[in-house]
């Protein structure tokens, strides 16, 4: 049995791009089981594609090849890469900072060098602009199929040669905990934050409590209010906003069936910053 | 052979959501053959993902099993099912209305609530946010790869007790029928009807007859005009309104190459109310 | 073993139209494999769904089976056509100019009219409207497992009976090339031309030389000015306009991480004419 190819893009569902990568898999071999992580990441934002492989791959099983293309440098002389990752499932994408997460939050045991000489579909012509197409699903279709194995990628280079976006981790003092939004559960406008449960939980919290929550971009001031810290967004009124777990176990920021992120324009970034500030409970008279 | 599982929700594809729940039911069976309803029902319409059921389940095989998540109580203690169709397909979601138009139109044999004693994701988290991924698709993948019996999903409850949205029928009269929109043909902007065909064919019509066509949301009327009733968009001019057989048996309203939704800012729901009355056939002199 | 089904419509993914078709195919044969094109054809544009043809079968395996639904024609007496490629692979298709590219640029062996008394899906209703589900897909799906033959499909007609919509080939002078603006690579902004490298290497170009590119719609200059041939993207500054061998060896037009086509309101068609004039090397002093 062959293993399962999980695509990520920036390229959008629109034209033929993706079923072009389809197609060079599906020619690698016929049988190859092949799914989507998202094909919607925004253009050149590597930050994003890297989070979208940390918040799914432990979900799929040992083996699973993943190819992951936000490659704004397409034709540069950035290195085109495989790794395997600790939980021994692969990543074929460029080197430049797609596997940041990875490596930090699941680690990674090693990298190898994608050799074009060998690994680059045939008659791909004199463009310079689908690697996608060319190298990356092609490499990765015939990994996850046996036609080659890990080694036969290429040369092994140091994994801690990998290109690397910073990475700010949250920190807890005696009353409050400090961190950073990384990105949006985008559909819903919920905020997902840098701060682990654990973290938060330093502040002895229980459901029910009130937190004071301030956020930050750069050094204005976008919002600060009261809010409670609520299993899910049930336990908030319609409209209401809370601090919940999300599905990293992580401090989430919502509104009940309300976009946060909307209603107070609010982006991610390392300079986005936010304050969870535990507050006595309000007694109102 | 494994049966097919097939995927619906408010998620989007914009990030991980979608592929994390594949991947959980790739790590349940790793040959089950995943496919998607959609995943662009608008945030918290359950009206909607009964709808979409309804329009599509008839068209894939008995054994099928769908999973539904729009959830707006998340976290809550609404019930999670597993029902059985009398057309023997299994449906995964959250007993909040999401079955309406199924147990109204094609009828419900057998209700069981989902025991997450047995079945939830082993080592989910402390996250009471995210039940697509750690309860419904974990359900729907062990039934369509049987690794549990439908019976092992957890107790019977009576179908009668599921939760049920408001639904009317459209009625006939002398000269003219009365019906809601229920829903559109999105990209096309086509109003949906609840008139079925028969009902309509109660006012003796022919193609190329005549109708005045009111519309109005709650009391204020939103469209009136007379258009001819065709067999398809292409037996009116382009531009041009008219009457049509859709493709569930019920009268839709379109514009040829426009968008009638659009055109007239119609949107959908009981409070969206059409009435067809046949006229004279009109003779231009 | 079967062979594989890939479906493109212009019906959007957001709602149950393309699933219907899914679950038409999958009843027909519970093991087909089906695969995406793309279903984000703008509504009735036939030149993309022909251009996103085109793009994207010479990546597709022997014997794969497209379906091709954009389909503005519905109900009248448009033909429904299989067709049988140079290349061996089959497209499933109204009549309607869906074809143009592929016959021009790839080559049609045979064409054959889709007898619907005996390939239209049984009890399909009244309804004209959704030939896709009812006769595409179901024909398709029967042709891709084996149950019709290509000679089952129904009677042969001539290939050049086909409809065909206007295409214009570039032109090479002594100092210039003269092309139109074909289609764009959506997500990204850049235009696509229908100048072949070939034709563009007539003016003996190398990676670096200068350009003026005109761009006219109708009888207006919507853009001129001088930019570099560049390998790929990342051969000019962020932000800088180039020239580029495209993923299908033609010559497009980019902003390095910008949008072309945003930046200067450009659109596609016979009537956006490109014009790129060799210029010596600018020396700034």
């Amino acid at each position: 049995m062959t293993n399962h190819l999980v695509l990520q893009t920036d390229f959008g569902l629109s034209d033929g791009a993706v079923s072009a990568m389809y197609g060079v898999a599906i020619t690698v071999d016929p049988g190859l089981r092949i799914f989507d992580l998202t094909h919607d990441i925004p253009q050149y934002n590597i930050w994003e594609g890297s989070y979208r492989l940390y918040q799914t791959i432990s979900y799929w099983p040992e083996g699973t090849v993943f190819v992951s293309v936000v490659d704004p440098g397409v034709g540069s002389d950035r290195r085109s890469i495989v790794v395997k990752t600790e939980t021994n499932q692969y990543i074929v994408t460029p080197d430049n900072g797609t596997l940041t997460h990875i490596q930090k939050k699941l680690g990674i045991k090693e990298a190898r060098i994608i050799d074009e000489n060998i690994n680059r579909l045939p008659s791909s012509g004199e463009s310079y602009t689908f690697h996608g197409r060319d190298v990356y699903v092609y490499t990765g279709a015939r990994l996850a199929a046996g036609v080659i194995s890990y080694e036969e990628v290429g040369p092994s280079v140091p994994v801690d040669s990998l290109v690397e976006l910073q990475i700010t981790e949250a920190t807890a003092h005696k009353d409050n905990v400090l961190g950073t939004i990384d990105i949006l559960d985008i559909r819903f406008g919920n905020l997902w934050t840098n701060i682990e449960r654990e973290t938060f939980k330093q502040l002895n919290v229980e459901y029910g409590d009130h937190f004071e929550v301030t956020i930050e971009n750069d050094t204005r001031q976008i919002y600060k209010n009261i809010m409670t810290y609520g299993r899910s967004f049930a336990d908030s009124h319609l409209g209401e906003p809370l601090l919940f777990i999300n599905s990293l176990d992580k401090i989430g920021v919502a509104i009940n069936q309300g976009s946060f992120a909307k209603a107070y324009h609010i982006e991610t970034g390392t300079n986005w910053k936010i304050y969870i500030r535990k507050v006595p409970k309000i007694i109102y008279n």
